[in-house]
């Protein structure tokens, strides 16, 4: 199925590209649109790229009732040589297929959807942008699109990617982020939807994310769900630490999302010899390490930013400064490795990048 | 606010009405439907009573990346008299703001949705089913519109509600139902969203019923996300149990949802003088109460079945049967009181039904 024939309906009012460097976040999409359908007697069917334009859905489509949602995030980066990279693009279609199945949605192959990935991006290579800093966002999502009001998986389903042309991520230089540690809102719990990119898991997050933000901080540092005593993520990122010289991250313990960008920093620290363990990681043992001196770096880890350094953390009144709240050393090798191979300004020593042809 | 005109499009292609016997839950839908808007800088805008259609939205609307959505779930019974009823529905519209205030959606006035869901019962009012036991099912709902991948809440919303004629849901006698404990997913946890009437909730409970089914089960039994040891909820229901002549339900703990059927039953009981606890509830206690022969009666509660009968329960291997598989006295005493009221067959002592008139 993966050499499939995707038809294509071409757009006749091409949008003006946005300005570059008044790109906000995920307001601006392209020309046309990856579309798919799926019914439980057909299976997946039908790929096709045609105009970006609204969907059309009954109002009792079970998207709208009962969540049954997944979706994705990757970039498509422009090298300085004009060519177009996409960074473990595989890696997102494994992991879409890992949240349907939690959803109980139907899986879709994966090479087939990256292939039809590639030829969207062939269309829409225009809109790849070229300013330094900025990327092509592409979100693949499933929704369920049955009309039915019944407690059941949906009999059919569309899946659809589109681009949106994003700005750099730091337009002024990295910027540690200040975080309100939350122990209130909970953002996932074991046997729970954690592990899956669906809907539901971020709305849910709006309350705690509303508070922080009214506290003067930047984003949330999440608590176990059982225990309310272990670091689990940050706003929507893996989180790393820098204790005496090891890193540490919290392990996928069934309510982490697997990051891409988590593995990868697993997979070169690794690489440099640089101790690194998965393990469960208690914030009280964090503001120990800490009090002795040795929390040295902190940074979370994700699509957007790549690598957000930590400059603050406030759990109750107990408020801590990282690094004197700047960047730490390791955390720009880091965020200059991978952005690096993302944007081809670096050897790919990993075979990570794919290039769009 | 509550006053506003709402506006009428009429809808010129009438559906014909589903057949009594063969209508299937949430698959046929009223002539019409009510919408309304919101917009950040003008609040809810614009209700109005237009044919029933798809909704139109463009593929970055919130609703399909994030989940910011609610509903709700009512009916309208149609009394021997031809009366049309609707029971507590304020209840159901004070839910739905509690629910909007978990997802950060704002808050619709309550008294004005009830009227305008008055005025679209009014227009369909040919849609309310004659046939005993059928009712109209009412499914008001908001979900978040706007276009934008960012992480935050959504500045634009739509409230909707369709109506879908429904059948009884005991067709052949009520038959009490045989419940699997499940022991490794999770339906909510304290912090989480298990309190609000939300997508996310309902596609995340699939798997579990997979497994159920596939055992042979009808429904799950949850239990709490944190010790995995009190029982929380059946299905999508309360529970109810009696034990040597009292009555049990799990408290209110912040991860269960407060059904409306469940705080009608606890007025009921309280009015008859038959002792009613809200309190936590391990499965290992009621066990016990099984072994000592005061398990009487188990039932859950919900807008669908009013009351469902538990006949036999299954956690791991140990089975039991509750009042030998048969629905309990004080179950169908119940049930009849409860239904007697919603379809004006019995003198609504305690105000709870609404005429429309």
């Amino acid at each position: 199925m993966a050499n499939v024939t995707v038809n294509f309906i071409e757009c006749k009012d091409k949008k003006p590209k946005p300005n570059a460097d008044k790109i906000a976040f995920g307001k601006h999409f392209s020309d046309h649109m990856f579309v798919m359908d799926y019914q439980a007697d057909k299976g997946w069917f039908d790929p096709r790229i045609v105009p970006y334009e609204p969907i059309t859905l009954d109002p009792a489509a079970m998207i709208f009732h009962y969540g049954q949602t997944v979706f994705e995030g990757l970039k498509a980066y422009r090298t300085p040589r004009d060519r177009i990279l996409l960074f473990r693009p595989e890696k997102n279609f494994r992991r879409l297929n890992l949240s349907s199945d939690r959803l109980s949605i139907p899986a879709i192959d994966e090479e087939l959807a990256l292939n039809c990935l590639k030829q969207l991006l062939k269309v829409e290579k225009e809109w790849v942008p070229k300013a330094e800093g900025n990327s092509l966002y592409i979100r693949p999502f499933i929704i369920a699109t049955e009309p039915n009001l019944s407690l059941a998986p949906s009999q059919t389903y569309q899946f659809i990617i589109i681009l949106s042309p994003v700005g750099s991520y730091y337009k002024e230089g990295i910027q540690p982020v200040r975080i309100y540690v939350e122990d209130e809102y909970t953002r996932a719990v074991r046997g729970g939807t954690g592990t899956a990119k669906t809907a539901g898991n971020y709305a849910a997050a709006y309350k705690a994310q509303e508070r922080a933000t009214k506290e003067g901080y930047s984003q949330v540092l999440w608590l176990d769900g059982v225990e309310k005593k272990y670091i689990e993520e940050v706003g929507s990122m893996n989180v790393f630490f820098k204790v005496n010289g090891e890193i540490i991250t919290p392990e996928l313990n069934g309510s982490i999302l697997e990051g891409i960008t988590r593995m990868s920093i697993i997979e070169v620290l690794k690489d440099w010899g640089i101790p690194i363990t998965e393990r469960k990681l208690s914030l009280e043992e964090l503001y120990e390490a800490y009090e002795q001196g040795q929390l040295e770096e902190a940074f979370g880890t994700g699509t957007a930013a790549v690598i957000s350094p930590v400059g603050e953390l406030n759990w109750g009144e107990r408020k801590i400064q990282i690094n004197k709240g700047e960047i730490g050393e390791l955390s720009q090798r880091l965020y200059d490795t991978l952005t690096g191979i993302q944007t081809g300004k670096i050897a790919d020593t990993y075979s990570w990048t794919i290039e769009v042809k």
